[in-house]
């Protein structure tokens, strides 16, 4: 069965600054769902400026795997949306957050943590190691890979301890950083990958390429999507496993929904 | 050094129920309080009617380890003071989180998950196993453990995969439910302990507040409160490490604050 | 492609037990390969009495995911094909280690912990319950599914925290046990699933068969299995991936051998 | 309490090697063993050409947390020893091992895996970043620290992923590792630390030693040691939590002993 992908980006320094432009005239977005199609995976975009950020209730319940790229306008994404995203990657849906956007809604609110990190824009040499055996995001990549001219990001890197570290970063001006993160949030997996600055062409790297359309492979859960990720279903009495009587006073009427 | 703790309640049904009243004239946040203090820590509470729900920045900073028990107020927490807990732990203070606190914001907003469950309130016997030999939250405590008269909270609980699983509790009614467990975010300890439904006296419980003031001081961080947990600063060329020389185009000019 | 899996059995209370005979005929490896046949996966089996244990280096290398069931006779189980066990699974082979495998030399070689437990073959009722919602294990299998006649497992399980835990166990003696646990080890996937008890019908259940094969889906690793999963090579100076001169004083000749 | 470290060391190239004789006239066990004493902790010795290595069951009932380093000689650790070293841990004594020691028949043994890497001897310039805010193993220590002359570590680290990651090292060759890393086996806490190669003064350098005195007060346990960490006890049918009666066939009269 085909994954599909839907490639989000805000979409913002393509249109406003003549470098982004020039490396990338069909937005990242365009660049990366391009990628991900040759790679055999059926990949859509949506973008900030679109109704509902282009990601309406349709658009997720549709979507196997959401790829994140955000800098700018990061205060700009709903709220709404923002949890409307958190809600489908409980429910299943996998989430691919590229390098800025770190710091976007989505990201914090599924980690619980700052997500913060050093940064430095020198255009300096990043060599990416891969840190996991065989981990099938890395599955035909070497070990390492170069790009010659990307943002330095630093340690500390503000998230929970990775379930699975895939990379981890060297740079030339001396930093390193945990460059490829995998957790499970609900029934949905979350993978974090470090490069993608937009003033270079880090999305048109084969390697780079090959890890993000892996990634979209590892985070598909074949699983139907969770109904209610949210739910806390009352067990009644008499429906327990095993035989009780209710015993003692209580809050609550029998069958009442609980308090939230 | 003594631990100074906050209980924070959001005293409630100590207010609107007879059978909670009775069980806890003092608001579970004055049992739990009085209890820390036999223990030799230094207990202050704190309650939702309170202006800024009693947890102003100053009382964050003077607080080692909050402890958070709410249950029909969630909603009318207000979302600024559950950040503010968030950033405080983040920054290095400790959390405990109650029972019912499952649903409170700031639990929630720390682990990204859903953290449902399923219950039932039928007084039945829960009992409470150690599964991680000899951690400092469970020394003391008897393995196992018995609460004749509890509420029933069952799997799936929709938190990350514990960093530890401390208790597993076993349920008359024929559940069971991880109910001891522990995460770090960021400078910040974080643990859930499952019992303490407000219409049984499970606070009164020797082996319960042996946990809790084991917990306390399990997840007391003795360094200094990080100033800005959210900081992302800018490493200028200049600074980086190791000599290196600004190459191709970039977005930001030296010294620039990054996008949030 | 299709799995190929290898279930390997000590095969003894089968030949010297009447209850157990009766139960399982065809060994309890001939009823579990028979099983994972009907679910697609290639199964072939071995047993403790077949030289080297039926497991020389061609079959595991040949083995993509290997199941292990023992019981009485995990010491004479040798040495040496205890470690090319493990070593298999470094280089990326699956195991899913059943029930009394828990003190199997494979399970507490790749652990690192004593594995232990409480115990009691009583025949009574297990519940077995799902903590990770949609994990590929878990697929198709209702929460919770019930064994009338089980031994019990208790806590606490001597295990290194899990990475995953799928399922948790509740007994109708009172106990409870984490009977579900994933781990990753170097290249390969290690899966312990708890019920399994020979004198009970279990590997006749057909929850328990489902999760089984899953189990060895989820536990294939499609990579190329590593070479040698315990080399260090040495990056001579010159090999460098940036240019340094060898500084201050050294134990070794350039490209020397390091020791072990 | 004073903890009570043990320092042990196959001390030999000190013997055999005269730079390192130079650097570490009282061997490398005495120069941290020194160190240790300075910060308040109480610090013996112990090397491989002692009767039983210097680890008698005495002394390790005595030792709070245990220092290993090795380099030359794994294989001439007893294998009794080595176990004796991994049971202790799982009893409750803490267990740090250092630099060349990631190779070590106790650290293999707790991990589970590997253990390798890649590796250069090159006198090259190591800058250790801190991954883990306010984590007690780097209070006090700058964020990076530098050693001009170190051995490079490379990734992979054929480890299992750590519970914490506190330290990552950036090599002037190029490299990136894990460089300090935690995990709990049993009661016991493990923390590995990278840096140490004997032909440079890394332990005289006051960060590497203030890490390593932190390492020691972090994976102290203060809880009675456990007496026997392999027990799997039976629990007998009239013992059980909730009352049950025997129901189908066994393999075990009433009180045996289990399998191993």
């Amino acid at each position: 069965m085909t994954i599909r992908a839907t490639v989000w980006n805000e979409y913002h320094h393509e249109q406003t600054n003549r470098t982004v432009a020039d490396i990338y005239p069909d937005g990242i977005h365009g660049t990366i769902a391009a990628a991900l199609q040759a790679a055999g995976i059926e990949a859509a975009t949506a973008t900030l400026p679109e109704p509902e950020h282009g990601l309406t209730e349709e658009r997720l319940a549709q979507t196997d795997v959401l790829l994140w790229w955000g800098h700018a306008r990061h205060g700009d994404v709903d709220d709404a949306i923002a949890q409307r995203v958190a809600e489908a990657v409980w429910a299943g849906m996998g989430l691919i957050v590229l390098h800025s956007g770190h710091f976007s809604k989505p990201f914090k609110k599924l980690m619980g943590t700052p997500c913060n990190l050093t940064w430095r824009e020198a255009g300096e040499r990043e060599r990416i190691w891969l840190t996991a055996p065989n981990h099938p995001i890395a599955a035909g990549v070497p070990n390492p890979f170069v790009l010659e001219n990307e943002e330095m990001y630093g340690e500390p890197f503000g998230i929970p301890e990775p379930e699975q570290t895939v990379f981890v970063s060297w740079f030339q001006g001396g930093e390193v950083f945990r460059s490829g993160a995998c957790w499970t949030r609900g029934a949905g997996k979350v993978f974090y990958f470090r490069p993608g600055h937009e003033t270079y062409p880090t999305y048109h790297d084969a390697n780079v390429l090959k890890v993000i359309a892996n990634a979209v492979e590892w985070a598909y859960n074949p699983a139907a999507r969770i109904a209610d990720p949210n739910a806390a279903p009352n067990v009644p009495v008499e429906s327990a496993p095993e035989k009780i009587e209710r015993r003692g006073k209580g809050l609550h009427a029998e069958g009442e929904e609980g308090f939230r």
